[in-house]
């Protein structure tokens, strides 16, 4: 005999049991209903691509992380490790097939070799939306009205969105005289929530190289009292109305209209680190579990294909990290637990009436009504513990005497409660009326 | 400036567009409606595996066609080439967790270093559904019953199903002798179809050594004039009745009762070449378009996952090739073009109405209405040009004059018809009533 191989996934990667996916494929076509129903359309592209596409405008980090190897044709091919860089490959691919603005979505697997840790998986779901072609206030808002909607969509209710503006943030930085450091100063800014204030002057300090320029950004990043004294604290320390600011106000407007405004903060300290982000930036954070960290963050980037084509494409989006999404559900205990999408189980009583179960179960499917026969006449607790687990609500008993009068008896399987001498139009009443 | 990279997808790899992917997306939602009213439930495993788990039991073919690499860690992996190995190594690696039988669904995709050919890709979906831990005829029939369910629920309704069992076919080939010769008789009757009688002759001829050999064969291989006459025909060459024919037997009389038994035919022809099928097998067809080959493979097999734990899982499946599937849908042109999922289009007629176009949107919104606004006040027909890629029905003009009068214009995009003064109740009345 052959030795036994361990089944085992490689770590990082995980399997997902039905319950698991079920959660998961559910949360994904909720969000999907709701991004299309925004207008937004889906796209595919390879999970494999050629390296260079891939890599040539990441840091050192993600060139680390990425799965990366020589195909059998002698091609140097990764896999993706975000959605955006092949977004961005396939505008400039399709410019002419497409029409701007363009709005997509696209929910699929992404590969990140990273240190395993609490969280942290090597095979992960993003779930994301953009609007490229469009530079208003209108997509803007548009983008964090559907990040508020898809997150209600799944029952997450109580969320905050964080929304600054890199733009303002720079002038700031340029006025006093820090424009030239203002990477280093994004970086540790964003760091704000994690590490406190304390530790974020010291590092400013050390990289502007004064305390007076560290106290002065710290007094930027701090949130007034609402939405718009923040705007307008920032907007005075950055020198006054521009553009940036009449845009922010613009995107405040339209949450005031559309009555959402609650949901929203303006919080200077927001900057998205070392991305691409130009103007408006954002992250979300569950109320009841902030410590997870952001569920939805993006923003808007003035040229998302330069690397692919001359022309410029300015674009606006977001991404929904649905694992950390999921564990933060899990987590509030709000998620619901179910084991498959059956209304019945027929169950096998004799063997010789297999062929008769299975005519009950054609003519149930013709009501609409969803339904299994359970293949081998095992013992009936074998049985009720197989529907168990399935969390299936009812259950259909037949004997060889009910088969040859015609009925059968319907079974509420959390009730218990029994219904003798039914006919497929009783079944299917009783199970489509609950 | 940098030099452009040019983008470009790697051969054999494809990207889809919106209309491309809606396409897809809707064909395996449905699909995924029909597995699920069955009784089957989702699971997910890993795109990459250790390719020892991967590659063992196949054959040198595969192995070429693998996508394998050594990862950052120094571990041999691959991307998984099919549903099937993974579902093994996923049903050892969590039978405890597990009941059975258990049905699993899986709509994902695989990789395969294929020559690029018409129709053949490097990436690619399948839709596989698999009851494992039953061998019954109740098991049996319901992957063949679902196969049939699964087609009609995308629209395809002429289909012929061919069905063959292994076993019967085995028990003839060691009654005329030529038992073991059987893997090379196998993979050259399934050949039939494709290359003709002579030449499957001729190579049996040359495999059996024997010319009368090949002539049993071929008269085994060739249909009856219907189901019971061909099941009777190979019962008596195989040697008269076994548990393989009764199992066929039981299998009929299920279709019939279910009312489907027109779909099917018994095709003694029907092999499945080299596969580690056991039991039934079968095949199916577009009647409107036989000859692009099966859309819909399977069978069942006594131990799945043999090569990662002792117990052993007998098991029954089918896949469907959904690429393949929308390849011929196309050619019979009943494929849908759906643009967007959008109800209403707001155009953009004045960039001084942004906010008002947002809050009506939010407020259609709140009447189920799926609805985006034009984010750019642009030409009146480049917005409608766009629209019309999207394939809207509906879009909604408001002036400055009607926004002063809370009202606005609806108007039918198919036929041009417009509706003055609407209110949202209007517009939601007459959009949902379509």
């Amino acid at each position: 005999m052959e030795t036994l191989i361990q089944p085992k996934v490689l770590k990082g990667f995980r399997d997902f049991l039905p319950n698991q996916e079920i959660l998961r494929s559910d949360l994904i076509e909720k969000l999907t209903h709701t991004y299309r129903s925004y207008g937004f359309v889906p796209i595919d592209t390879p999970v494999l691509e050629y390296t260079e596409i891939l890599l040539r405008k990441s840091n050192g980090e993600t060139e680390k992380q990425v799965f990366r190897f020589e195909d059998n044709g002698g091609r140097d091919v990764a896999m993706r490790f975000d959605l955006t860089v092949p977004f961005a490959r396939f505008t400039a691919e399709h410019k002419d097939e497409l029409y701007f603005p363009f709005k997509r979505y696209h929910c699929a697997k992404v590969w990140r070799g990273e240190k395993p840790q609490a969280g942290r998986y090597r095979e992960f779901v993003q779930c994301d939306f953009d609007i490229v072609g469009s530079d208003s206030a209108s997509s803007d808002f548009e983008i964090l009205s559907l990040m508020k909607a898809a997150l209600k969509g799944i029952g997450v209710d109580k969320v905050t969105i964080h929304v600054n503006h890199r733009g303002i943030f720079n002038r700031f930085l340029a006025k006093i005289g820090c424009a030239e450091k203002s990477e280093d100063v994004l970086r540790i800014v964003d760091k704000l929530a994690k590490v406190g204030a304390e530790e974020v002057k010291t590092e400013l300090t050390e990289v502007t190289g004064s305390e007076a320029s560290a106290s002065q950004i710290l007094e930027y990043i701090v949130p007034q009292k609402d939405f718009d004294s923040t705007l307008a604290h920032i907007e005075s320390l950055a020198g006054g109305v521009a553009e940036d600011t009449s845009r922010m106000r613009d995107i405040r407007a339209m949450m005031c209209a559309a009555g959402i405004d609650d949901s929203y903060v303006l919080d200077p300290s927001i900057t998205r680190g070392l991305d691409y982000y130009t103007g408006v930036v954002y992250e979300t954070f569950l109320d009841e579990l902030p410590s997870i960290g952001s569920v939805c963050s993006g923003g808007r980037y003035d040229n998302l294909a330069g690397l692919y084509m001359k022309d410029k494409v300015p674009g606006v989006g977001a991404s929904i990290g649905l694992d950390r999404l999921i564990a933060g559900l899990e987590q509030l205990g709000v998620t619901e637990q179910k084991g498959s999408y059956l209304d019945v189980e027929i169950f096998n009583l004799d063997d010789s009436l297999a062929i008769e179960y299975q005519k009950l179960a054609a003519q149930l499917r013709e009501e609409k009504i969803a339904v299994e026969v359970f293949p081998d006449a095992k013992k009936i607790n074998q049985q009720y513990a197989v529907t168990e687990k399935k969390n299936v609500p009812w259950g259909i008993l037949m004997t060889k005497e009910e088969c040859s009068a015609g009925t059968f008896t319907l079974k509420n399987l959390k009730t218990r409660e029994q219904f003798a001498n039914c006919s497929v139009k009783d079944a299917a009443t009783k199970i489509l009326s609950k």
